[in-house]
């Protein structure tokens, strides 16, 4: 803990008519920044999607529909980008971290870090919604904790499949959905191409998570994120639903881990085969800036990781 | 009055084909300036707010559904962040006003005029669109002006919780809400991090109430802000519906009143505790720049009041 | 017609594989040019917005519901102002066009120009949709053509106040939905305050619209509008609906010609006076800047016209 | 192919604590960039706006409504855009392409690339989408796949006029709202007007689509464009529905591949013709930068391809 904190100095700041005492405690380990950051983007994203959920599910209609739900996560993590931003590059989802490790973007060292904060901040959003919506929850379901039939509410916190969907078809609907948002990712991020706006990053990605929530939801509620789906569902485990979490949809549970990352690193891998790769190299193009970016296309990625751009979006 | 009118000349100005009489009347006293502009925005911010409520009321969902009413609010916001602007800061809200002088971000003597400003400006929404949907109101409730029961039309101006949730549970609720709002509020204005794109502010303040509305909304309607809510409380206890406007959910009034400016701190440091503490100090980074930005930093907030970025977002 | 066409040139450009015939035909008359974008960025916004409401109705609720008509007219105006932009500013109202005048930002004598563009390309949009629409709404309401009804589609092209609306409270919903609509359209052009970002205009005024539709529409439709307004409600009359269009609603036709400029005047006056009056003088900031803005302050507006800021947005 | 892929390198960049093998193969050849480009950006437009069919209809209501169709389609094109990119311009439809052509903004010899790498890309997003929903749709329906009746899917993948329409009121449909299309799309690129902000063309040509789905989408679908209609069908064709797509609406699968490109070709000449035109000659206006845009003007295509502000938006 010592050498986390390196520097605690308590000021007394005298401005004309404000009084401000602030205790500058901050902390210089990247690792302990990296993760604080991702942990509270991963919280306020899944603190917004959750609560979506709930509000739509205790409501009965009145508060919402199932656009909300997709708003609520889409927007969630507009808010999560913003939060996380340059500081861990908010990838809030495994897989996504994952797929970065995989191309290069991130040090694989740094996978167990952003894991552990994704599921640590997930954990804790879920068990924040609970208590927000405690009262919502178990007016609605008369007190009687279900994971599925008509009053079930496991579904506010992990997701399940379809009654029809068998496991296979959850597998590549899991698969194919995460290709569809790190391929997606790749382009917004691709600055050779038509990349978002600088600044505009959070809205487009929240904008991707809405489109794919309103395209390729009903299938099983897009988890696409092993984080997103895992720390949830233990969650209501403990918390009263049993472990029929685990039982439901056929042993649903290991999909929304499993799936993911594979889909993450094929869909990017989809762009990087089809797009990325073949732009004109800048050396054919001339001009001075050529050496600079190549460099830093080529930088030993810790160093960038203040840069939003180069690990995440 | 004399002082505050510092200047009063009456200009004709001939131009090709255009005849202008203006009288340039304007106002230096800072104090003036500032409440005028954060009375106005408060203002539009409710009477869109309040005029989106009691269209879905009234239109019994014809002319909108819940959605609607959290578009209200959030573009709602938008538009008064644009109308305050860099005049107040368009806090709108005294939970926002009373974490930014916590955090020195505004000085403690400007809170009361922020607070009569935001009040004003939010009880004559209220008499407005009172005005506005006079024959509305009474043709849907047939002119009995009620707080509770099918017809109830006092939530079209004030907040009321839901019929399943204690005062502990919506004072939790409402911490909570304000809460989220100030710490992406904090991420949204963090030069540092990833904030929202220059100019682009007062979009993102207003998507982060929508989805507010969106994910925390059901269990007593998101007031978040205190004088969002007793003002227009205070004019339906006059214009008609009487004290059970404080006596609804077991005298709910005074939540949205204590709550707000407690979550507001406290998600304001959260952010602050977890991320912003931990940038990398400038001059650690070298540069020119970093005396500049650290003097700012340290500058007294009084002489920074016209930059919107200081002071709110 | 010799004097507005000045110059008319055909040329074949060689280009590396392409042939290209295209007639060099351009227009140096101000008026025409400016009559000729007012026209089509109106009939665009018309076309759009009518278009909605005819989906809407036609589709009896399968094919989108009021807030696609919200959105239908928001952006609609977003496109128009893309269309109109630097060329005419885009009005596409004559409340807004009598605003600009009034405030010296456009001169008298083009008024008249504007408002017939403005009719034209509003009456042109009616005859559009009527035809594209035409077996919709003659299979919806069996070739019937009512103003009211049940199956009344008169509503589609001009606007009709609700069952329980007075004349007096419809006039006083036209003022104030037009105050508002000019209020913010002064909030969002103020580039001393917190305007749209340079480039967002046509978005941001397309979101104020929107907003409006959500908050203030119920009453009467909000036509907030004149030239939006009598044209559609003149073609129905000629094109089957007959002289109903002007009986229904106890003649409510003139209200949307009167109220709104009555309302723009008094919004965008509102805001003058409690904020952009007020802005502190550019001459008492220093620096080499002042002279030039406040030069560009004072310029007759004729020669400003071809910059979107200065006329409307 | 040898000469498609000029280089195939393998390098093991050492970095600090991450090991990358990346191969190094990439295009140099012009058309196989811009072909590859083109079709995979089709595909994710494609797949995400038949996602959002398909979850609409075999969700029956439960998942989105009308309104997500239009916001899949609408999302879905801004992020083609962003795949597509500066690479081919992202068209991702037929009639643009014959616009672009026809107004000399893409070489003809061009267009059979472009319509093929779309055709392409349609069919595999309207496979990949039926195999991603094959269960949904099979218990939606019970696994008569049909084209008209109560549980018809045949519409998921390709558009089919409504009940009342005849296929001259359905050509005009299809040439109006393609010449909306092309009108505005004209206007969100002049660069010497109001155009869409730079870095944000993906999503104000995403809004456009939007719009068009909610004002000019009851009549028939909006397919508005050739390759995004023609190859799901055939597709369906092929997977089971059998020879019934083409049969049905009274033969309407030849309406969306003829009517669209007369439509482009009308709506973005009529901007041309009324707005674009008549732009003020730079020269007229002086300055040094007048050369340089007149001559880019006129310079080759093929040599602006990689822009996309000259190719589409």
């Amino acid at each position: 803990m010592k050498d986390l904190v390196q520097s605690v100095e308590l000021g007394v700041t005298q401005r004309k008519g404000v009084k401000v005492t602030r205790p500058k405690v901050w902390i210089k380990n990247e690792l302990v920044r990296v993760g604080l950051a991702e942990c509270l983007c991963t919280y306020v994203m899944m603190a917004f999607g959750l609560g979506s959920v709930a509000q739509v599910v205790t409501g009965q209609g009145a508060f919402g529909q199932y656009l909300s739900i997709n708003l609520g996560f889409g927007l969630g993590v507009a808010m999560g980008v913003h939060v996380g931003g340059k500081v861990s590059g908010a990838h809030m989802n495994a897989a996504v971290s994952f797929t970065m490790c995989t191309f290069g973007r991130l040090a694989w060292k740094m996978l167990p870090l952003y894991v552990f904060a994704q599921l640590l901040g997930s954990f804790l959003a879920a068990g924040t919604i609970y208590a927000v919506y405690y009262e919502a929850i178990h007016a609605y379901c008369g007190g009687n904790l279900t994971v599925t039939g008509i009053k079930a509410t496991a579904g506010i916190f992990a997701t399940y499949p379809a009654p029809y969907l068998s496991l296979l078809a959850g597998f590549i609907d899991q698969v194919f959905g995460t290709a569809m948002l790190l391929l997606c990712l790749m382009a917004l991020s691709d600055q050779r191409n038509k990349p978002a706006a600088a600044g505009s990053e959070p809205v487009a990605v929240g904008l991707l998570v809405l489109l794919i929530g309103i395209s390729l939801g009903s299938n099983s509620g897009y988890a696409i994120n092993p984080t997103r789906d895992i720390a949830p569902r233990v969650f209501t485990a403990i918390a009263g639903w049993g472990a029929d979490v685990f039982r439901a949809g056929n042993g649903w549970w290991w999909v929304p881990l499993v799936a993911p990352p594979i889909g993450g690193v094929l869909g990017a891998g989809i762009y990087k085969a089809l797009v990325e790769l073949h732009h004109p190299r800048l050396s054919e193009q001339g001009g001075g800036l050529v050496e600079k970016l190549e460099e830093e296309e080529n930088a030993p990625l810790e160093k960038q990781k203040n840069s939003c751009e180069n690990v995440c979006v």
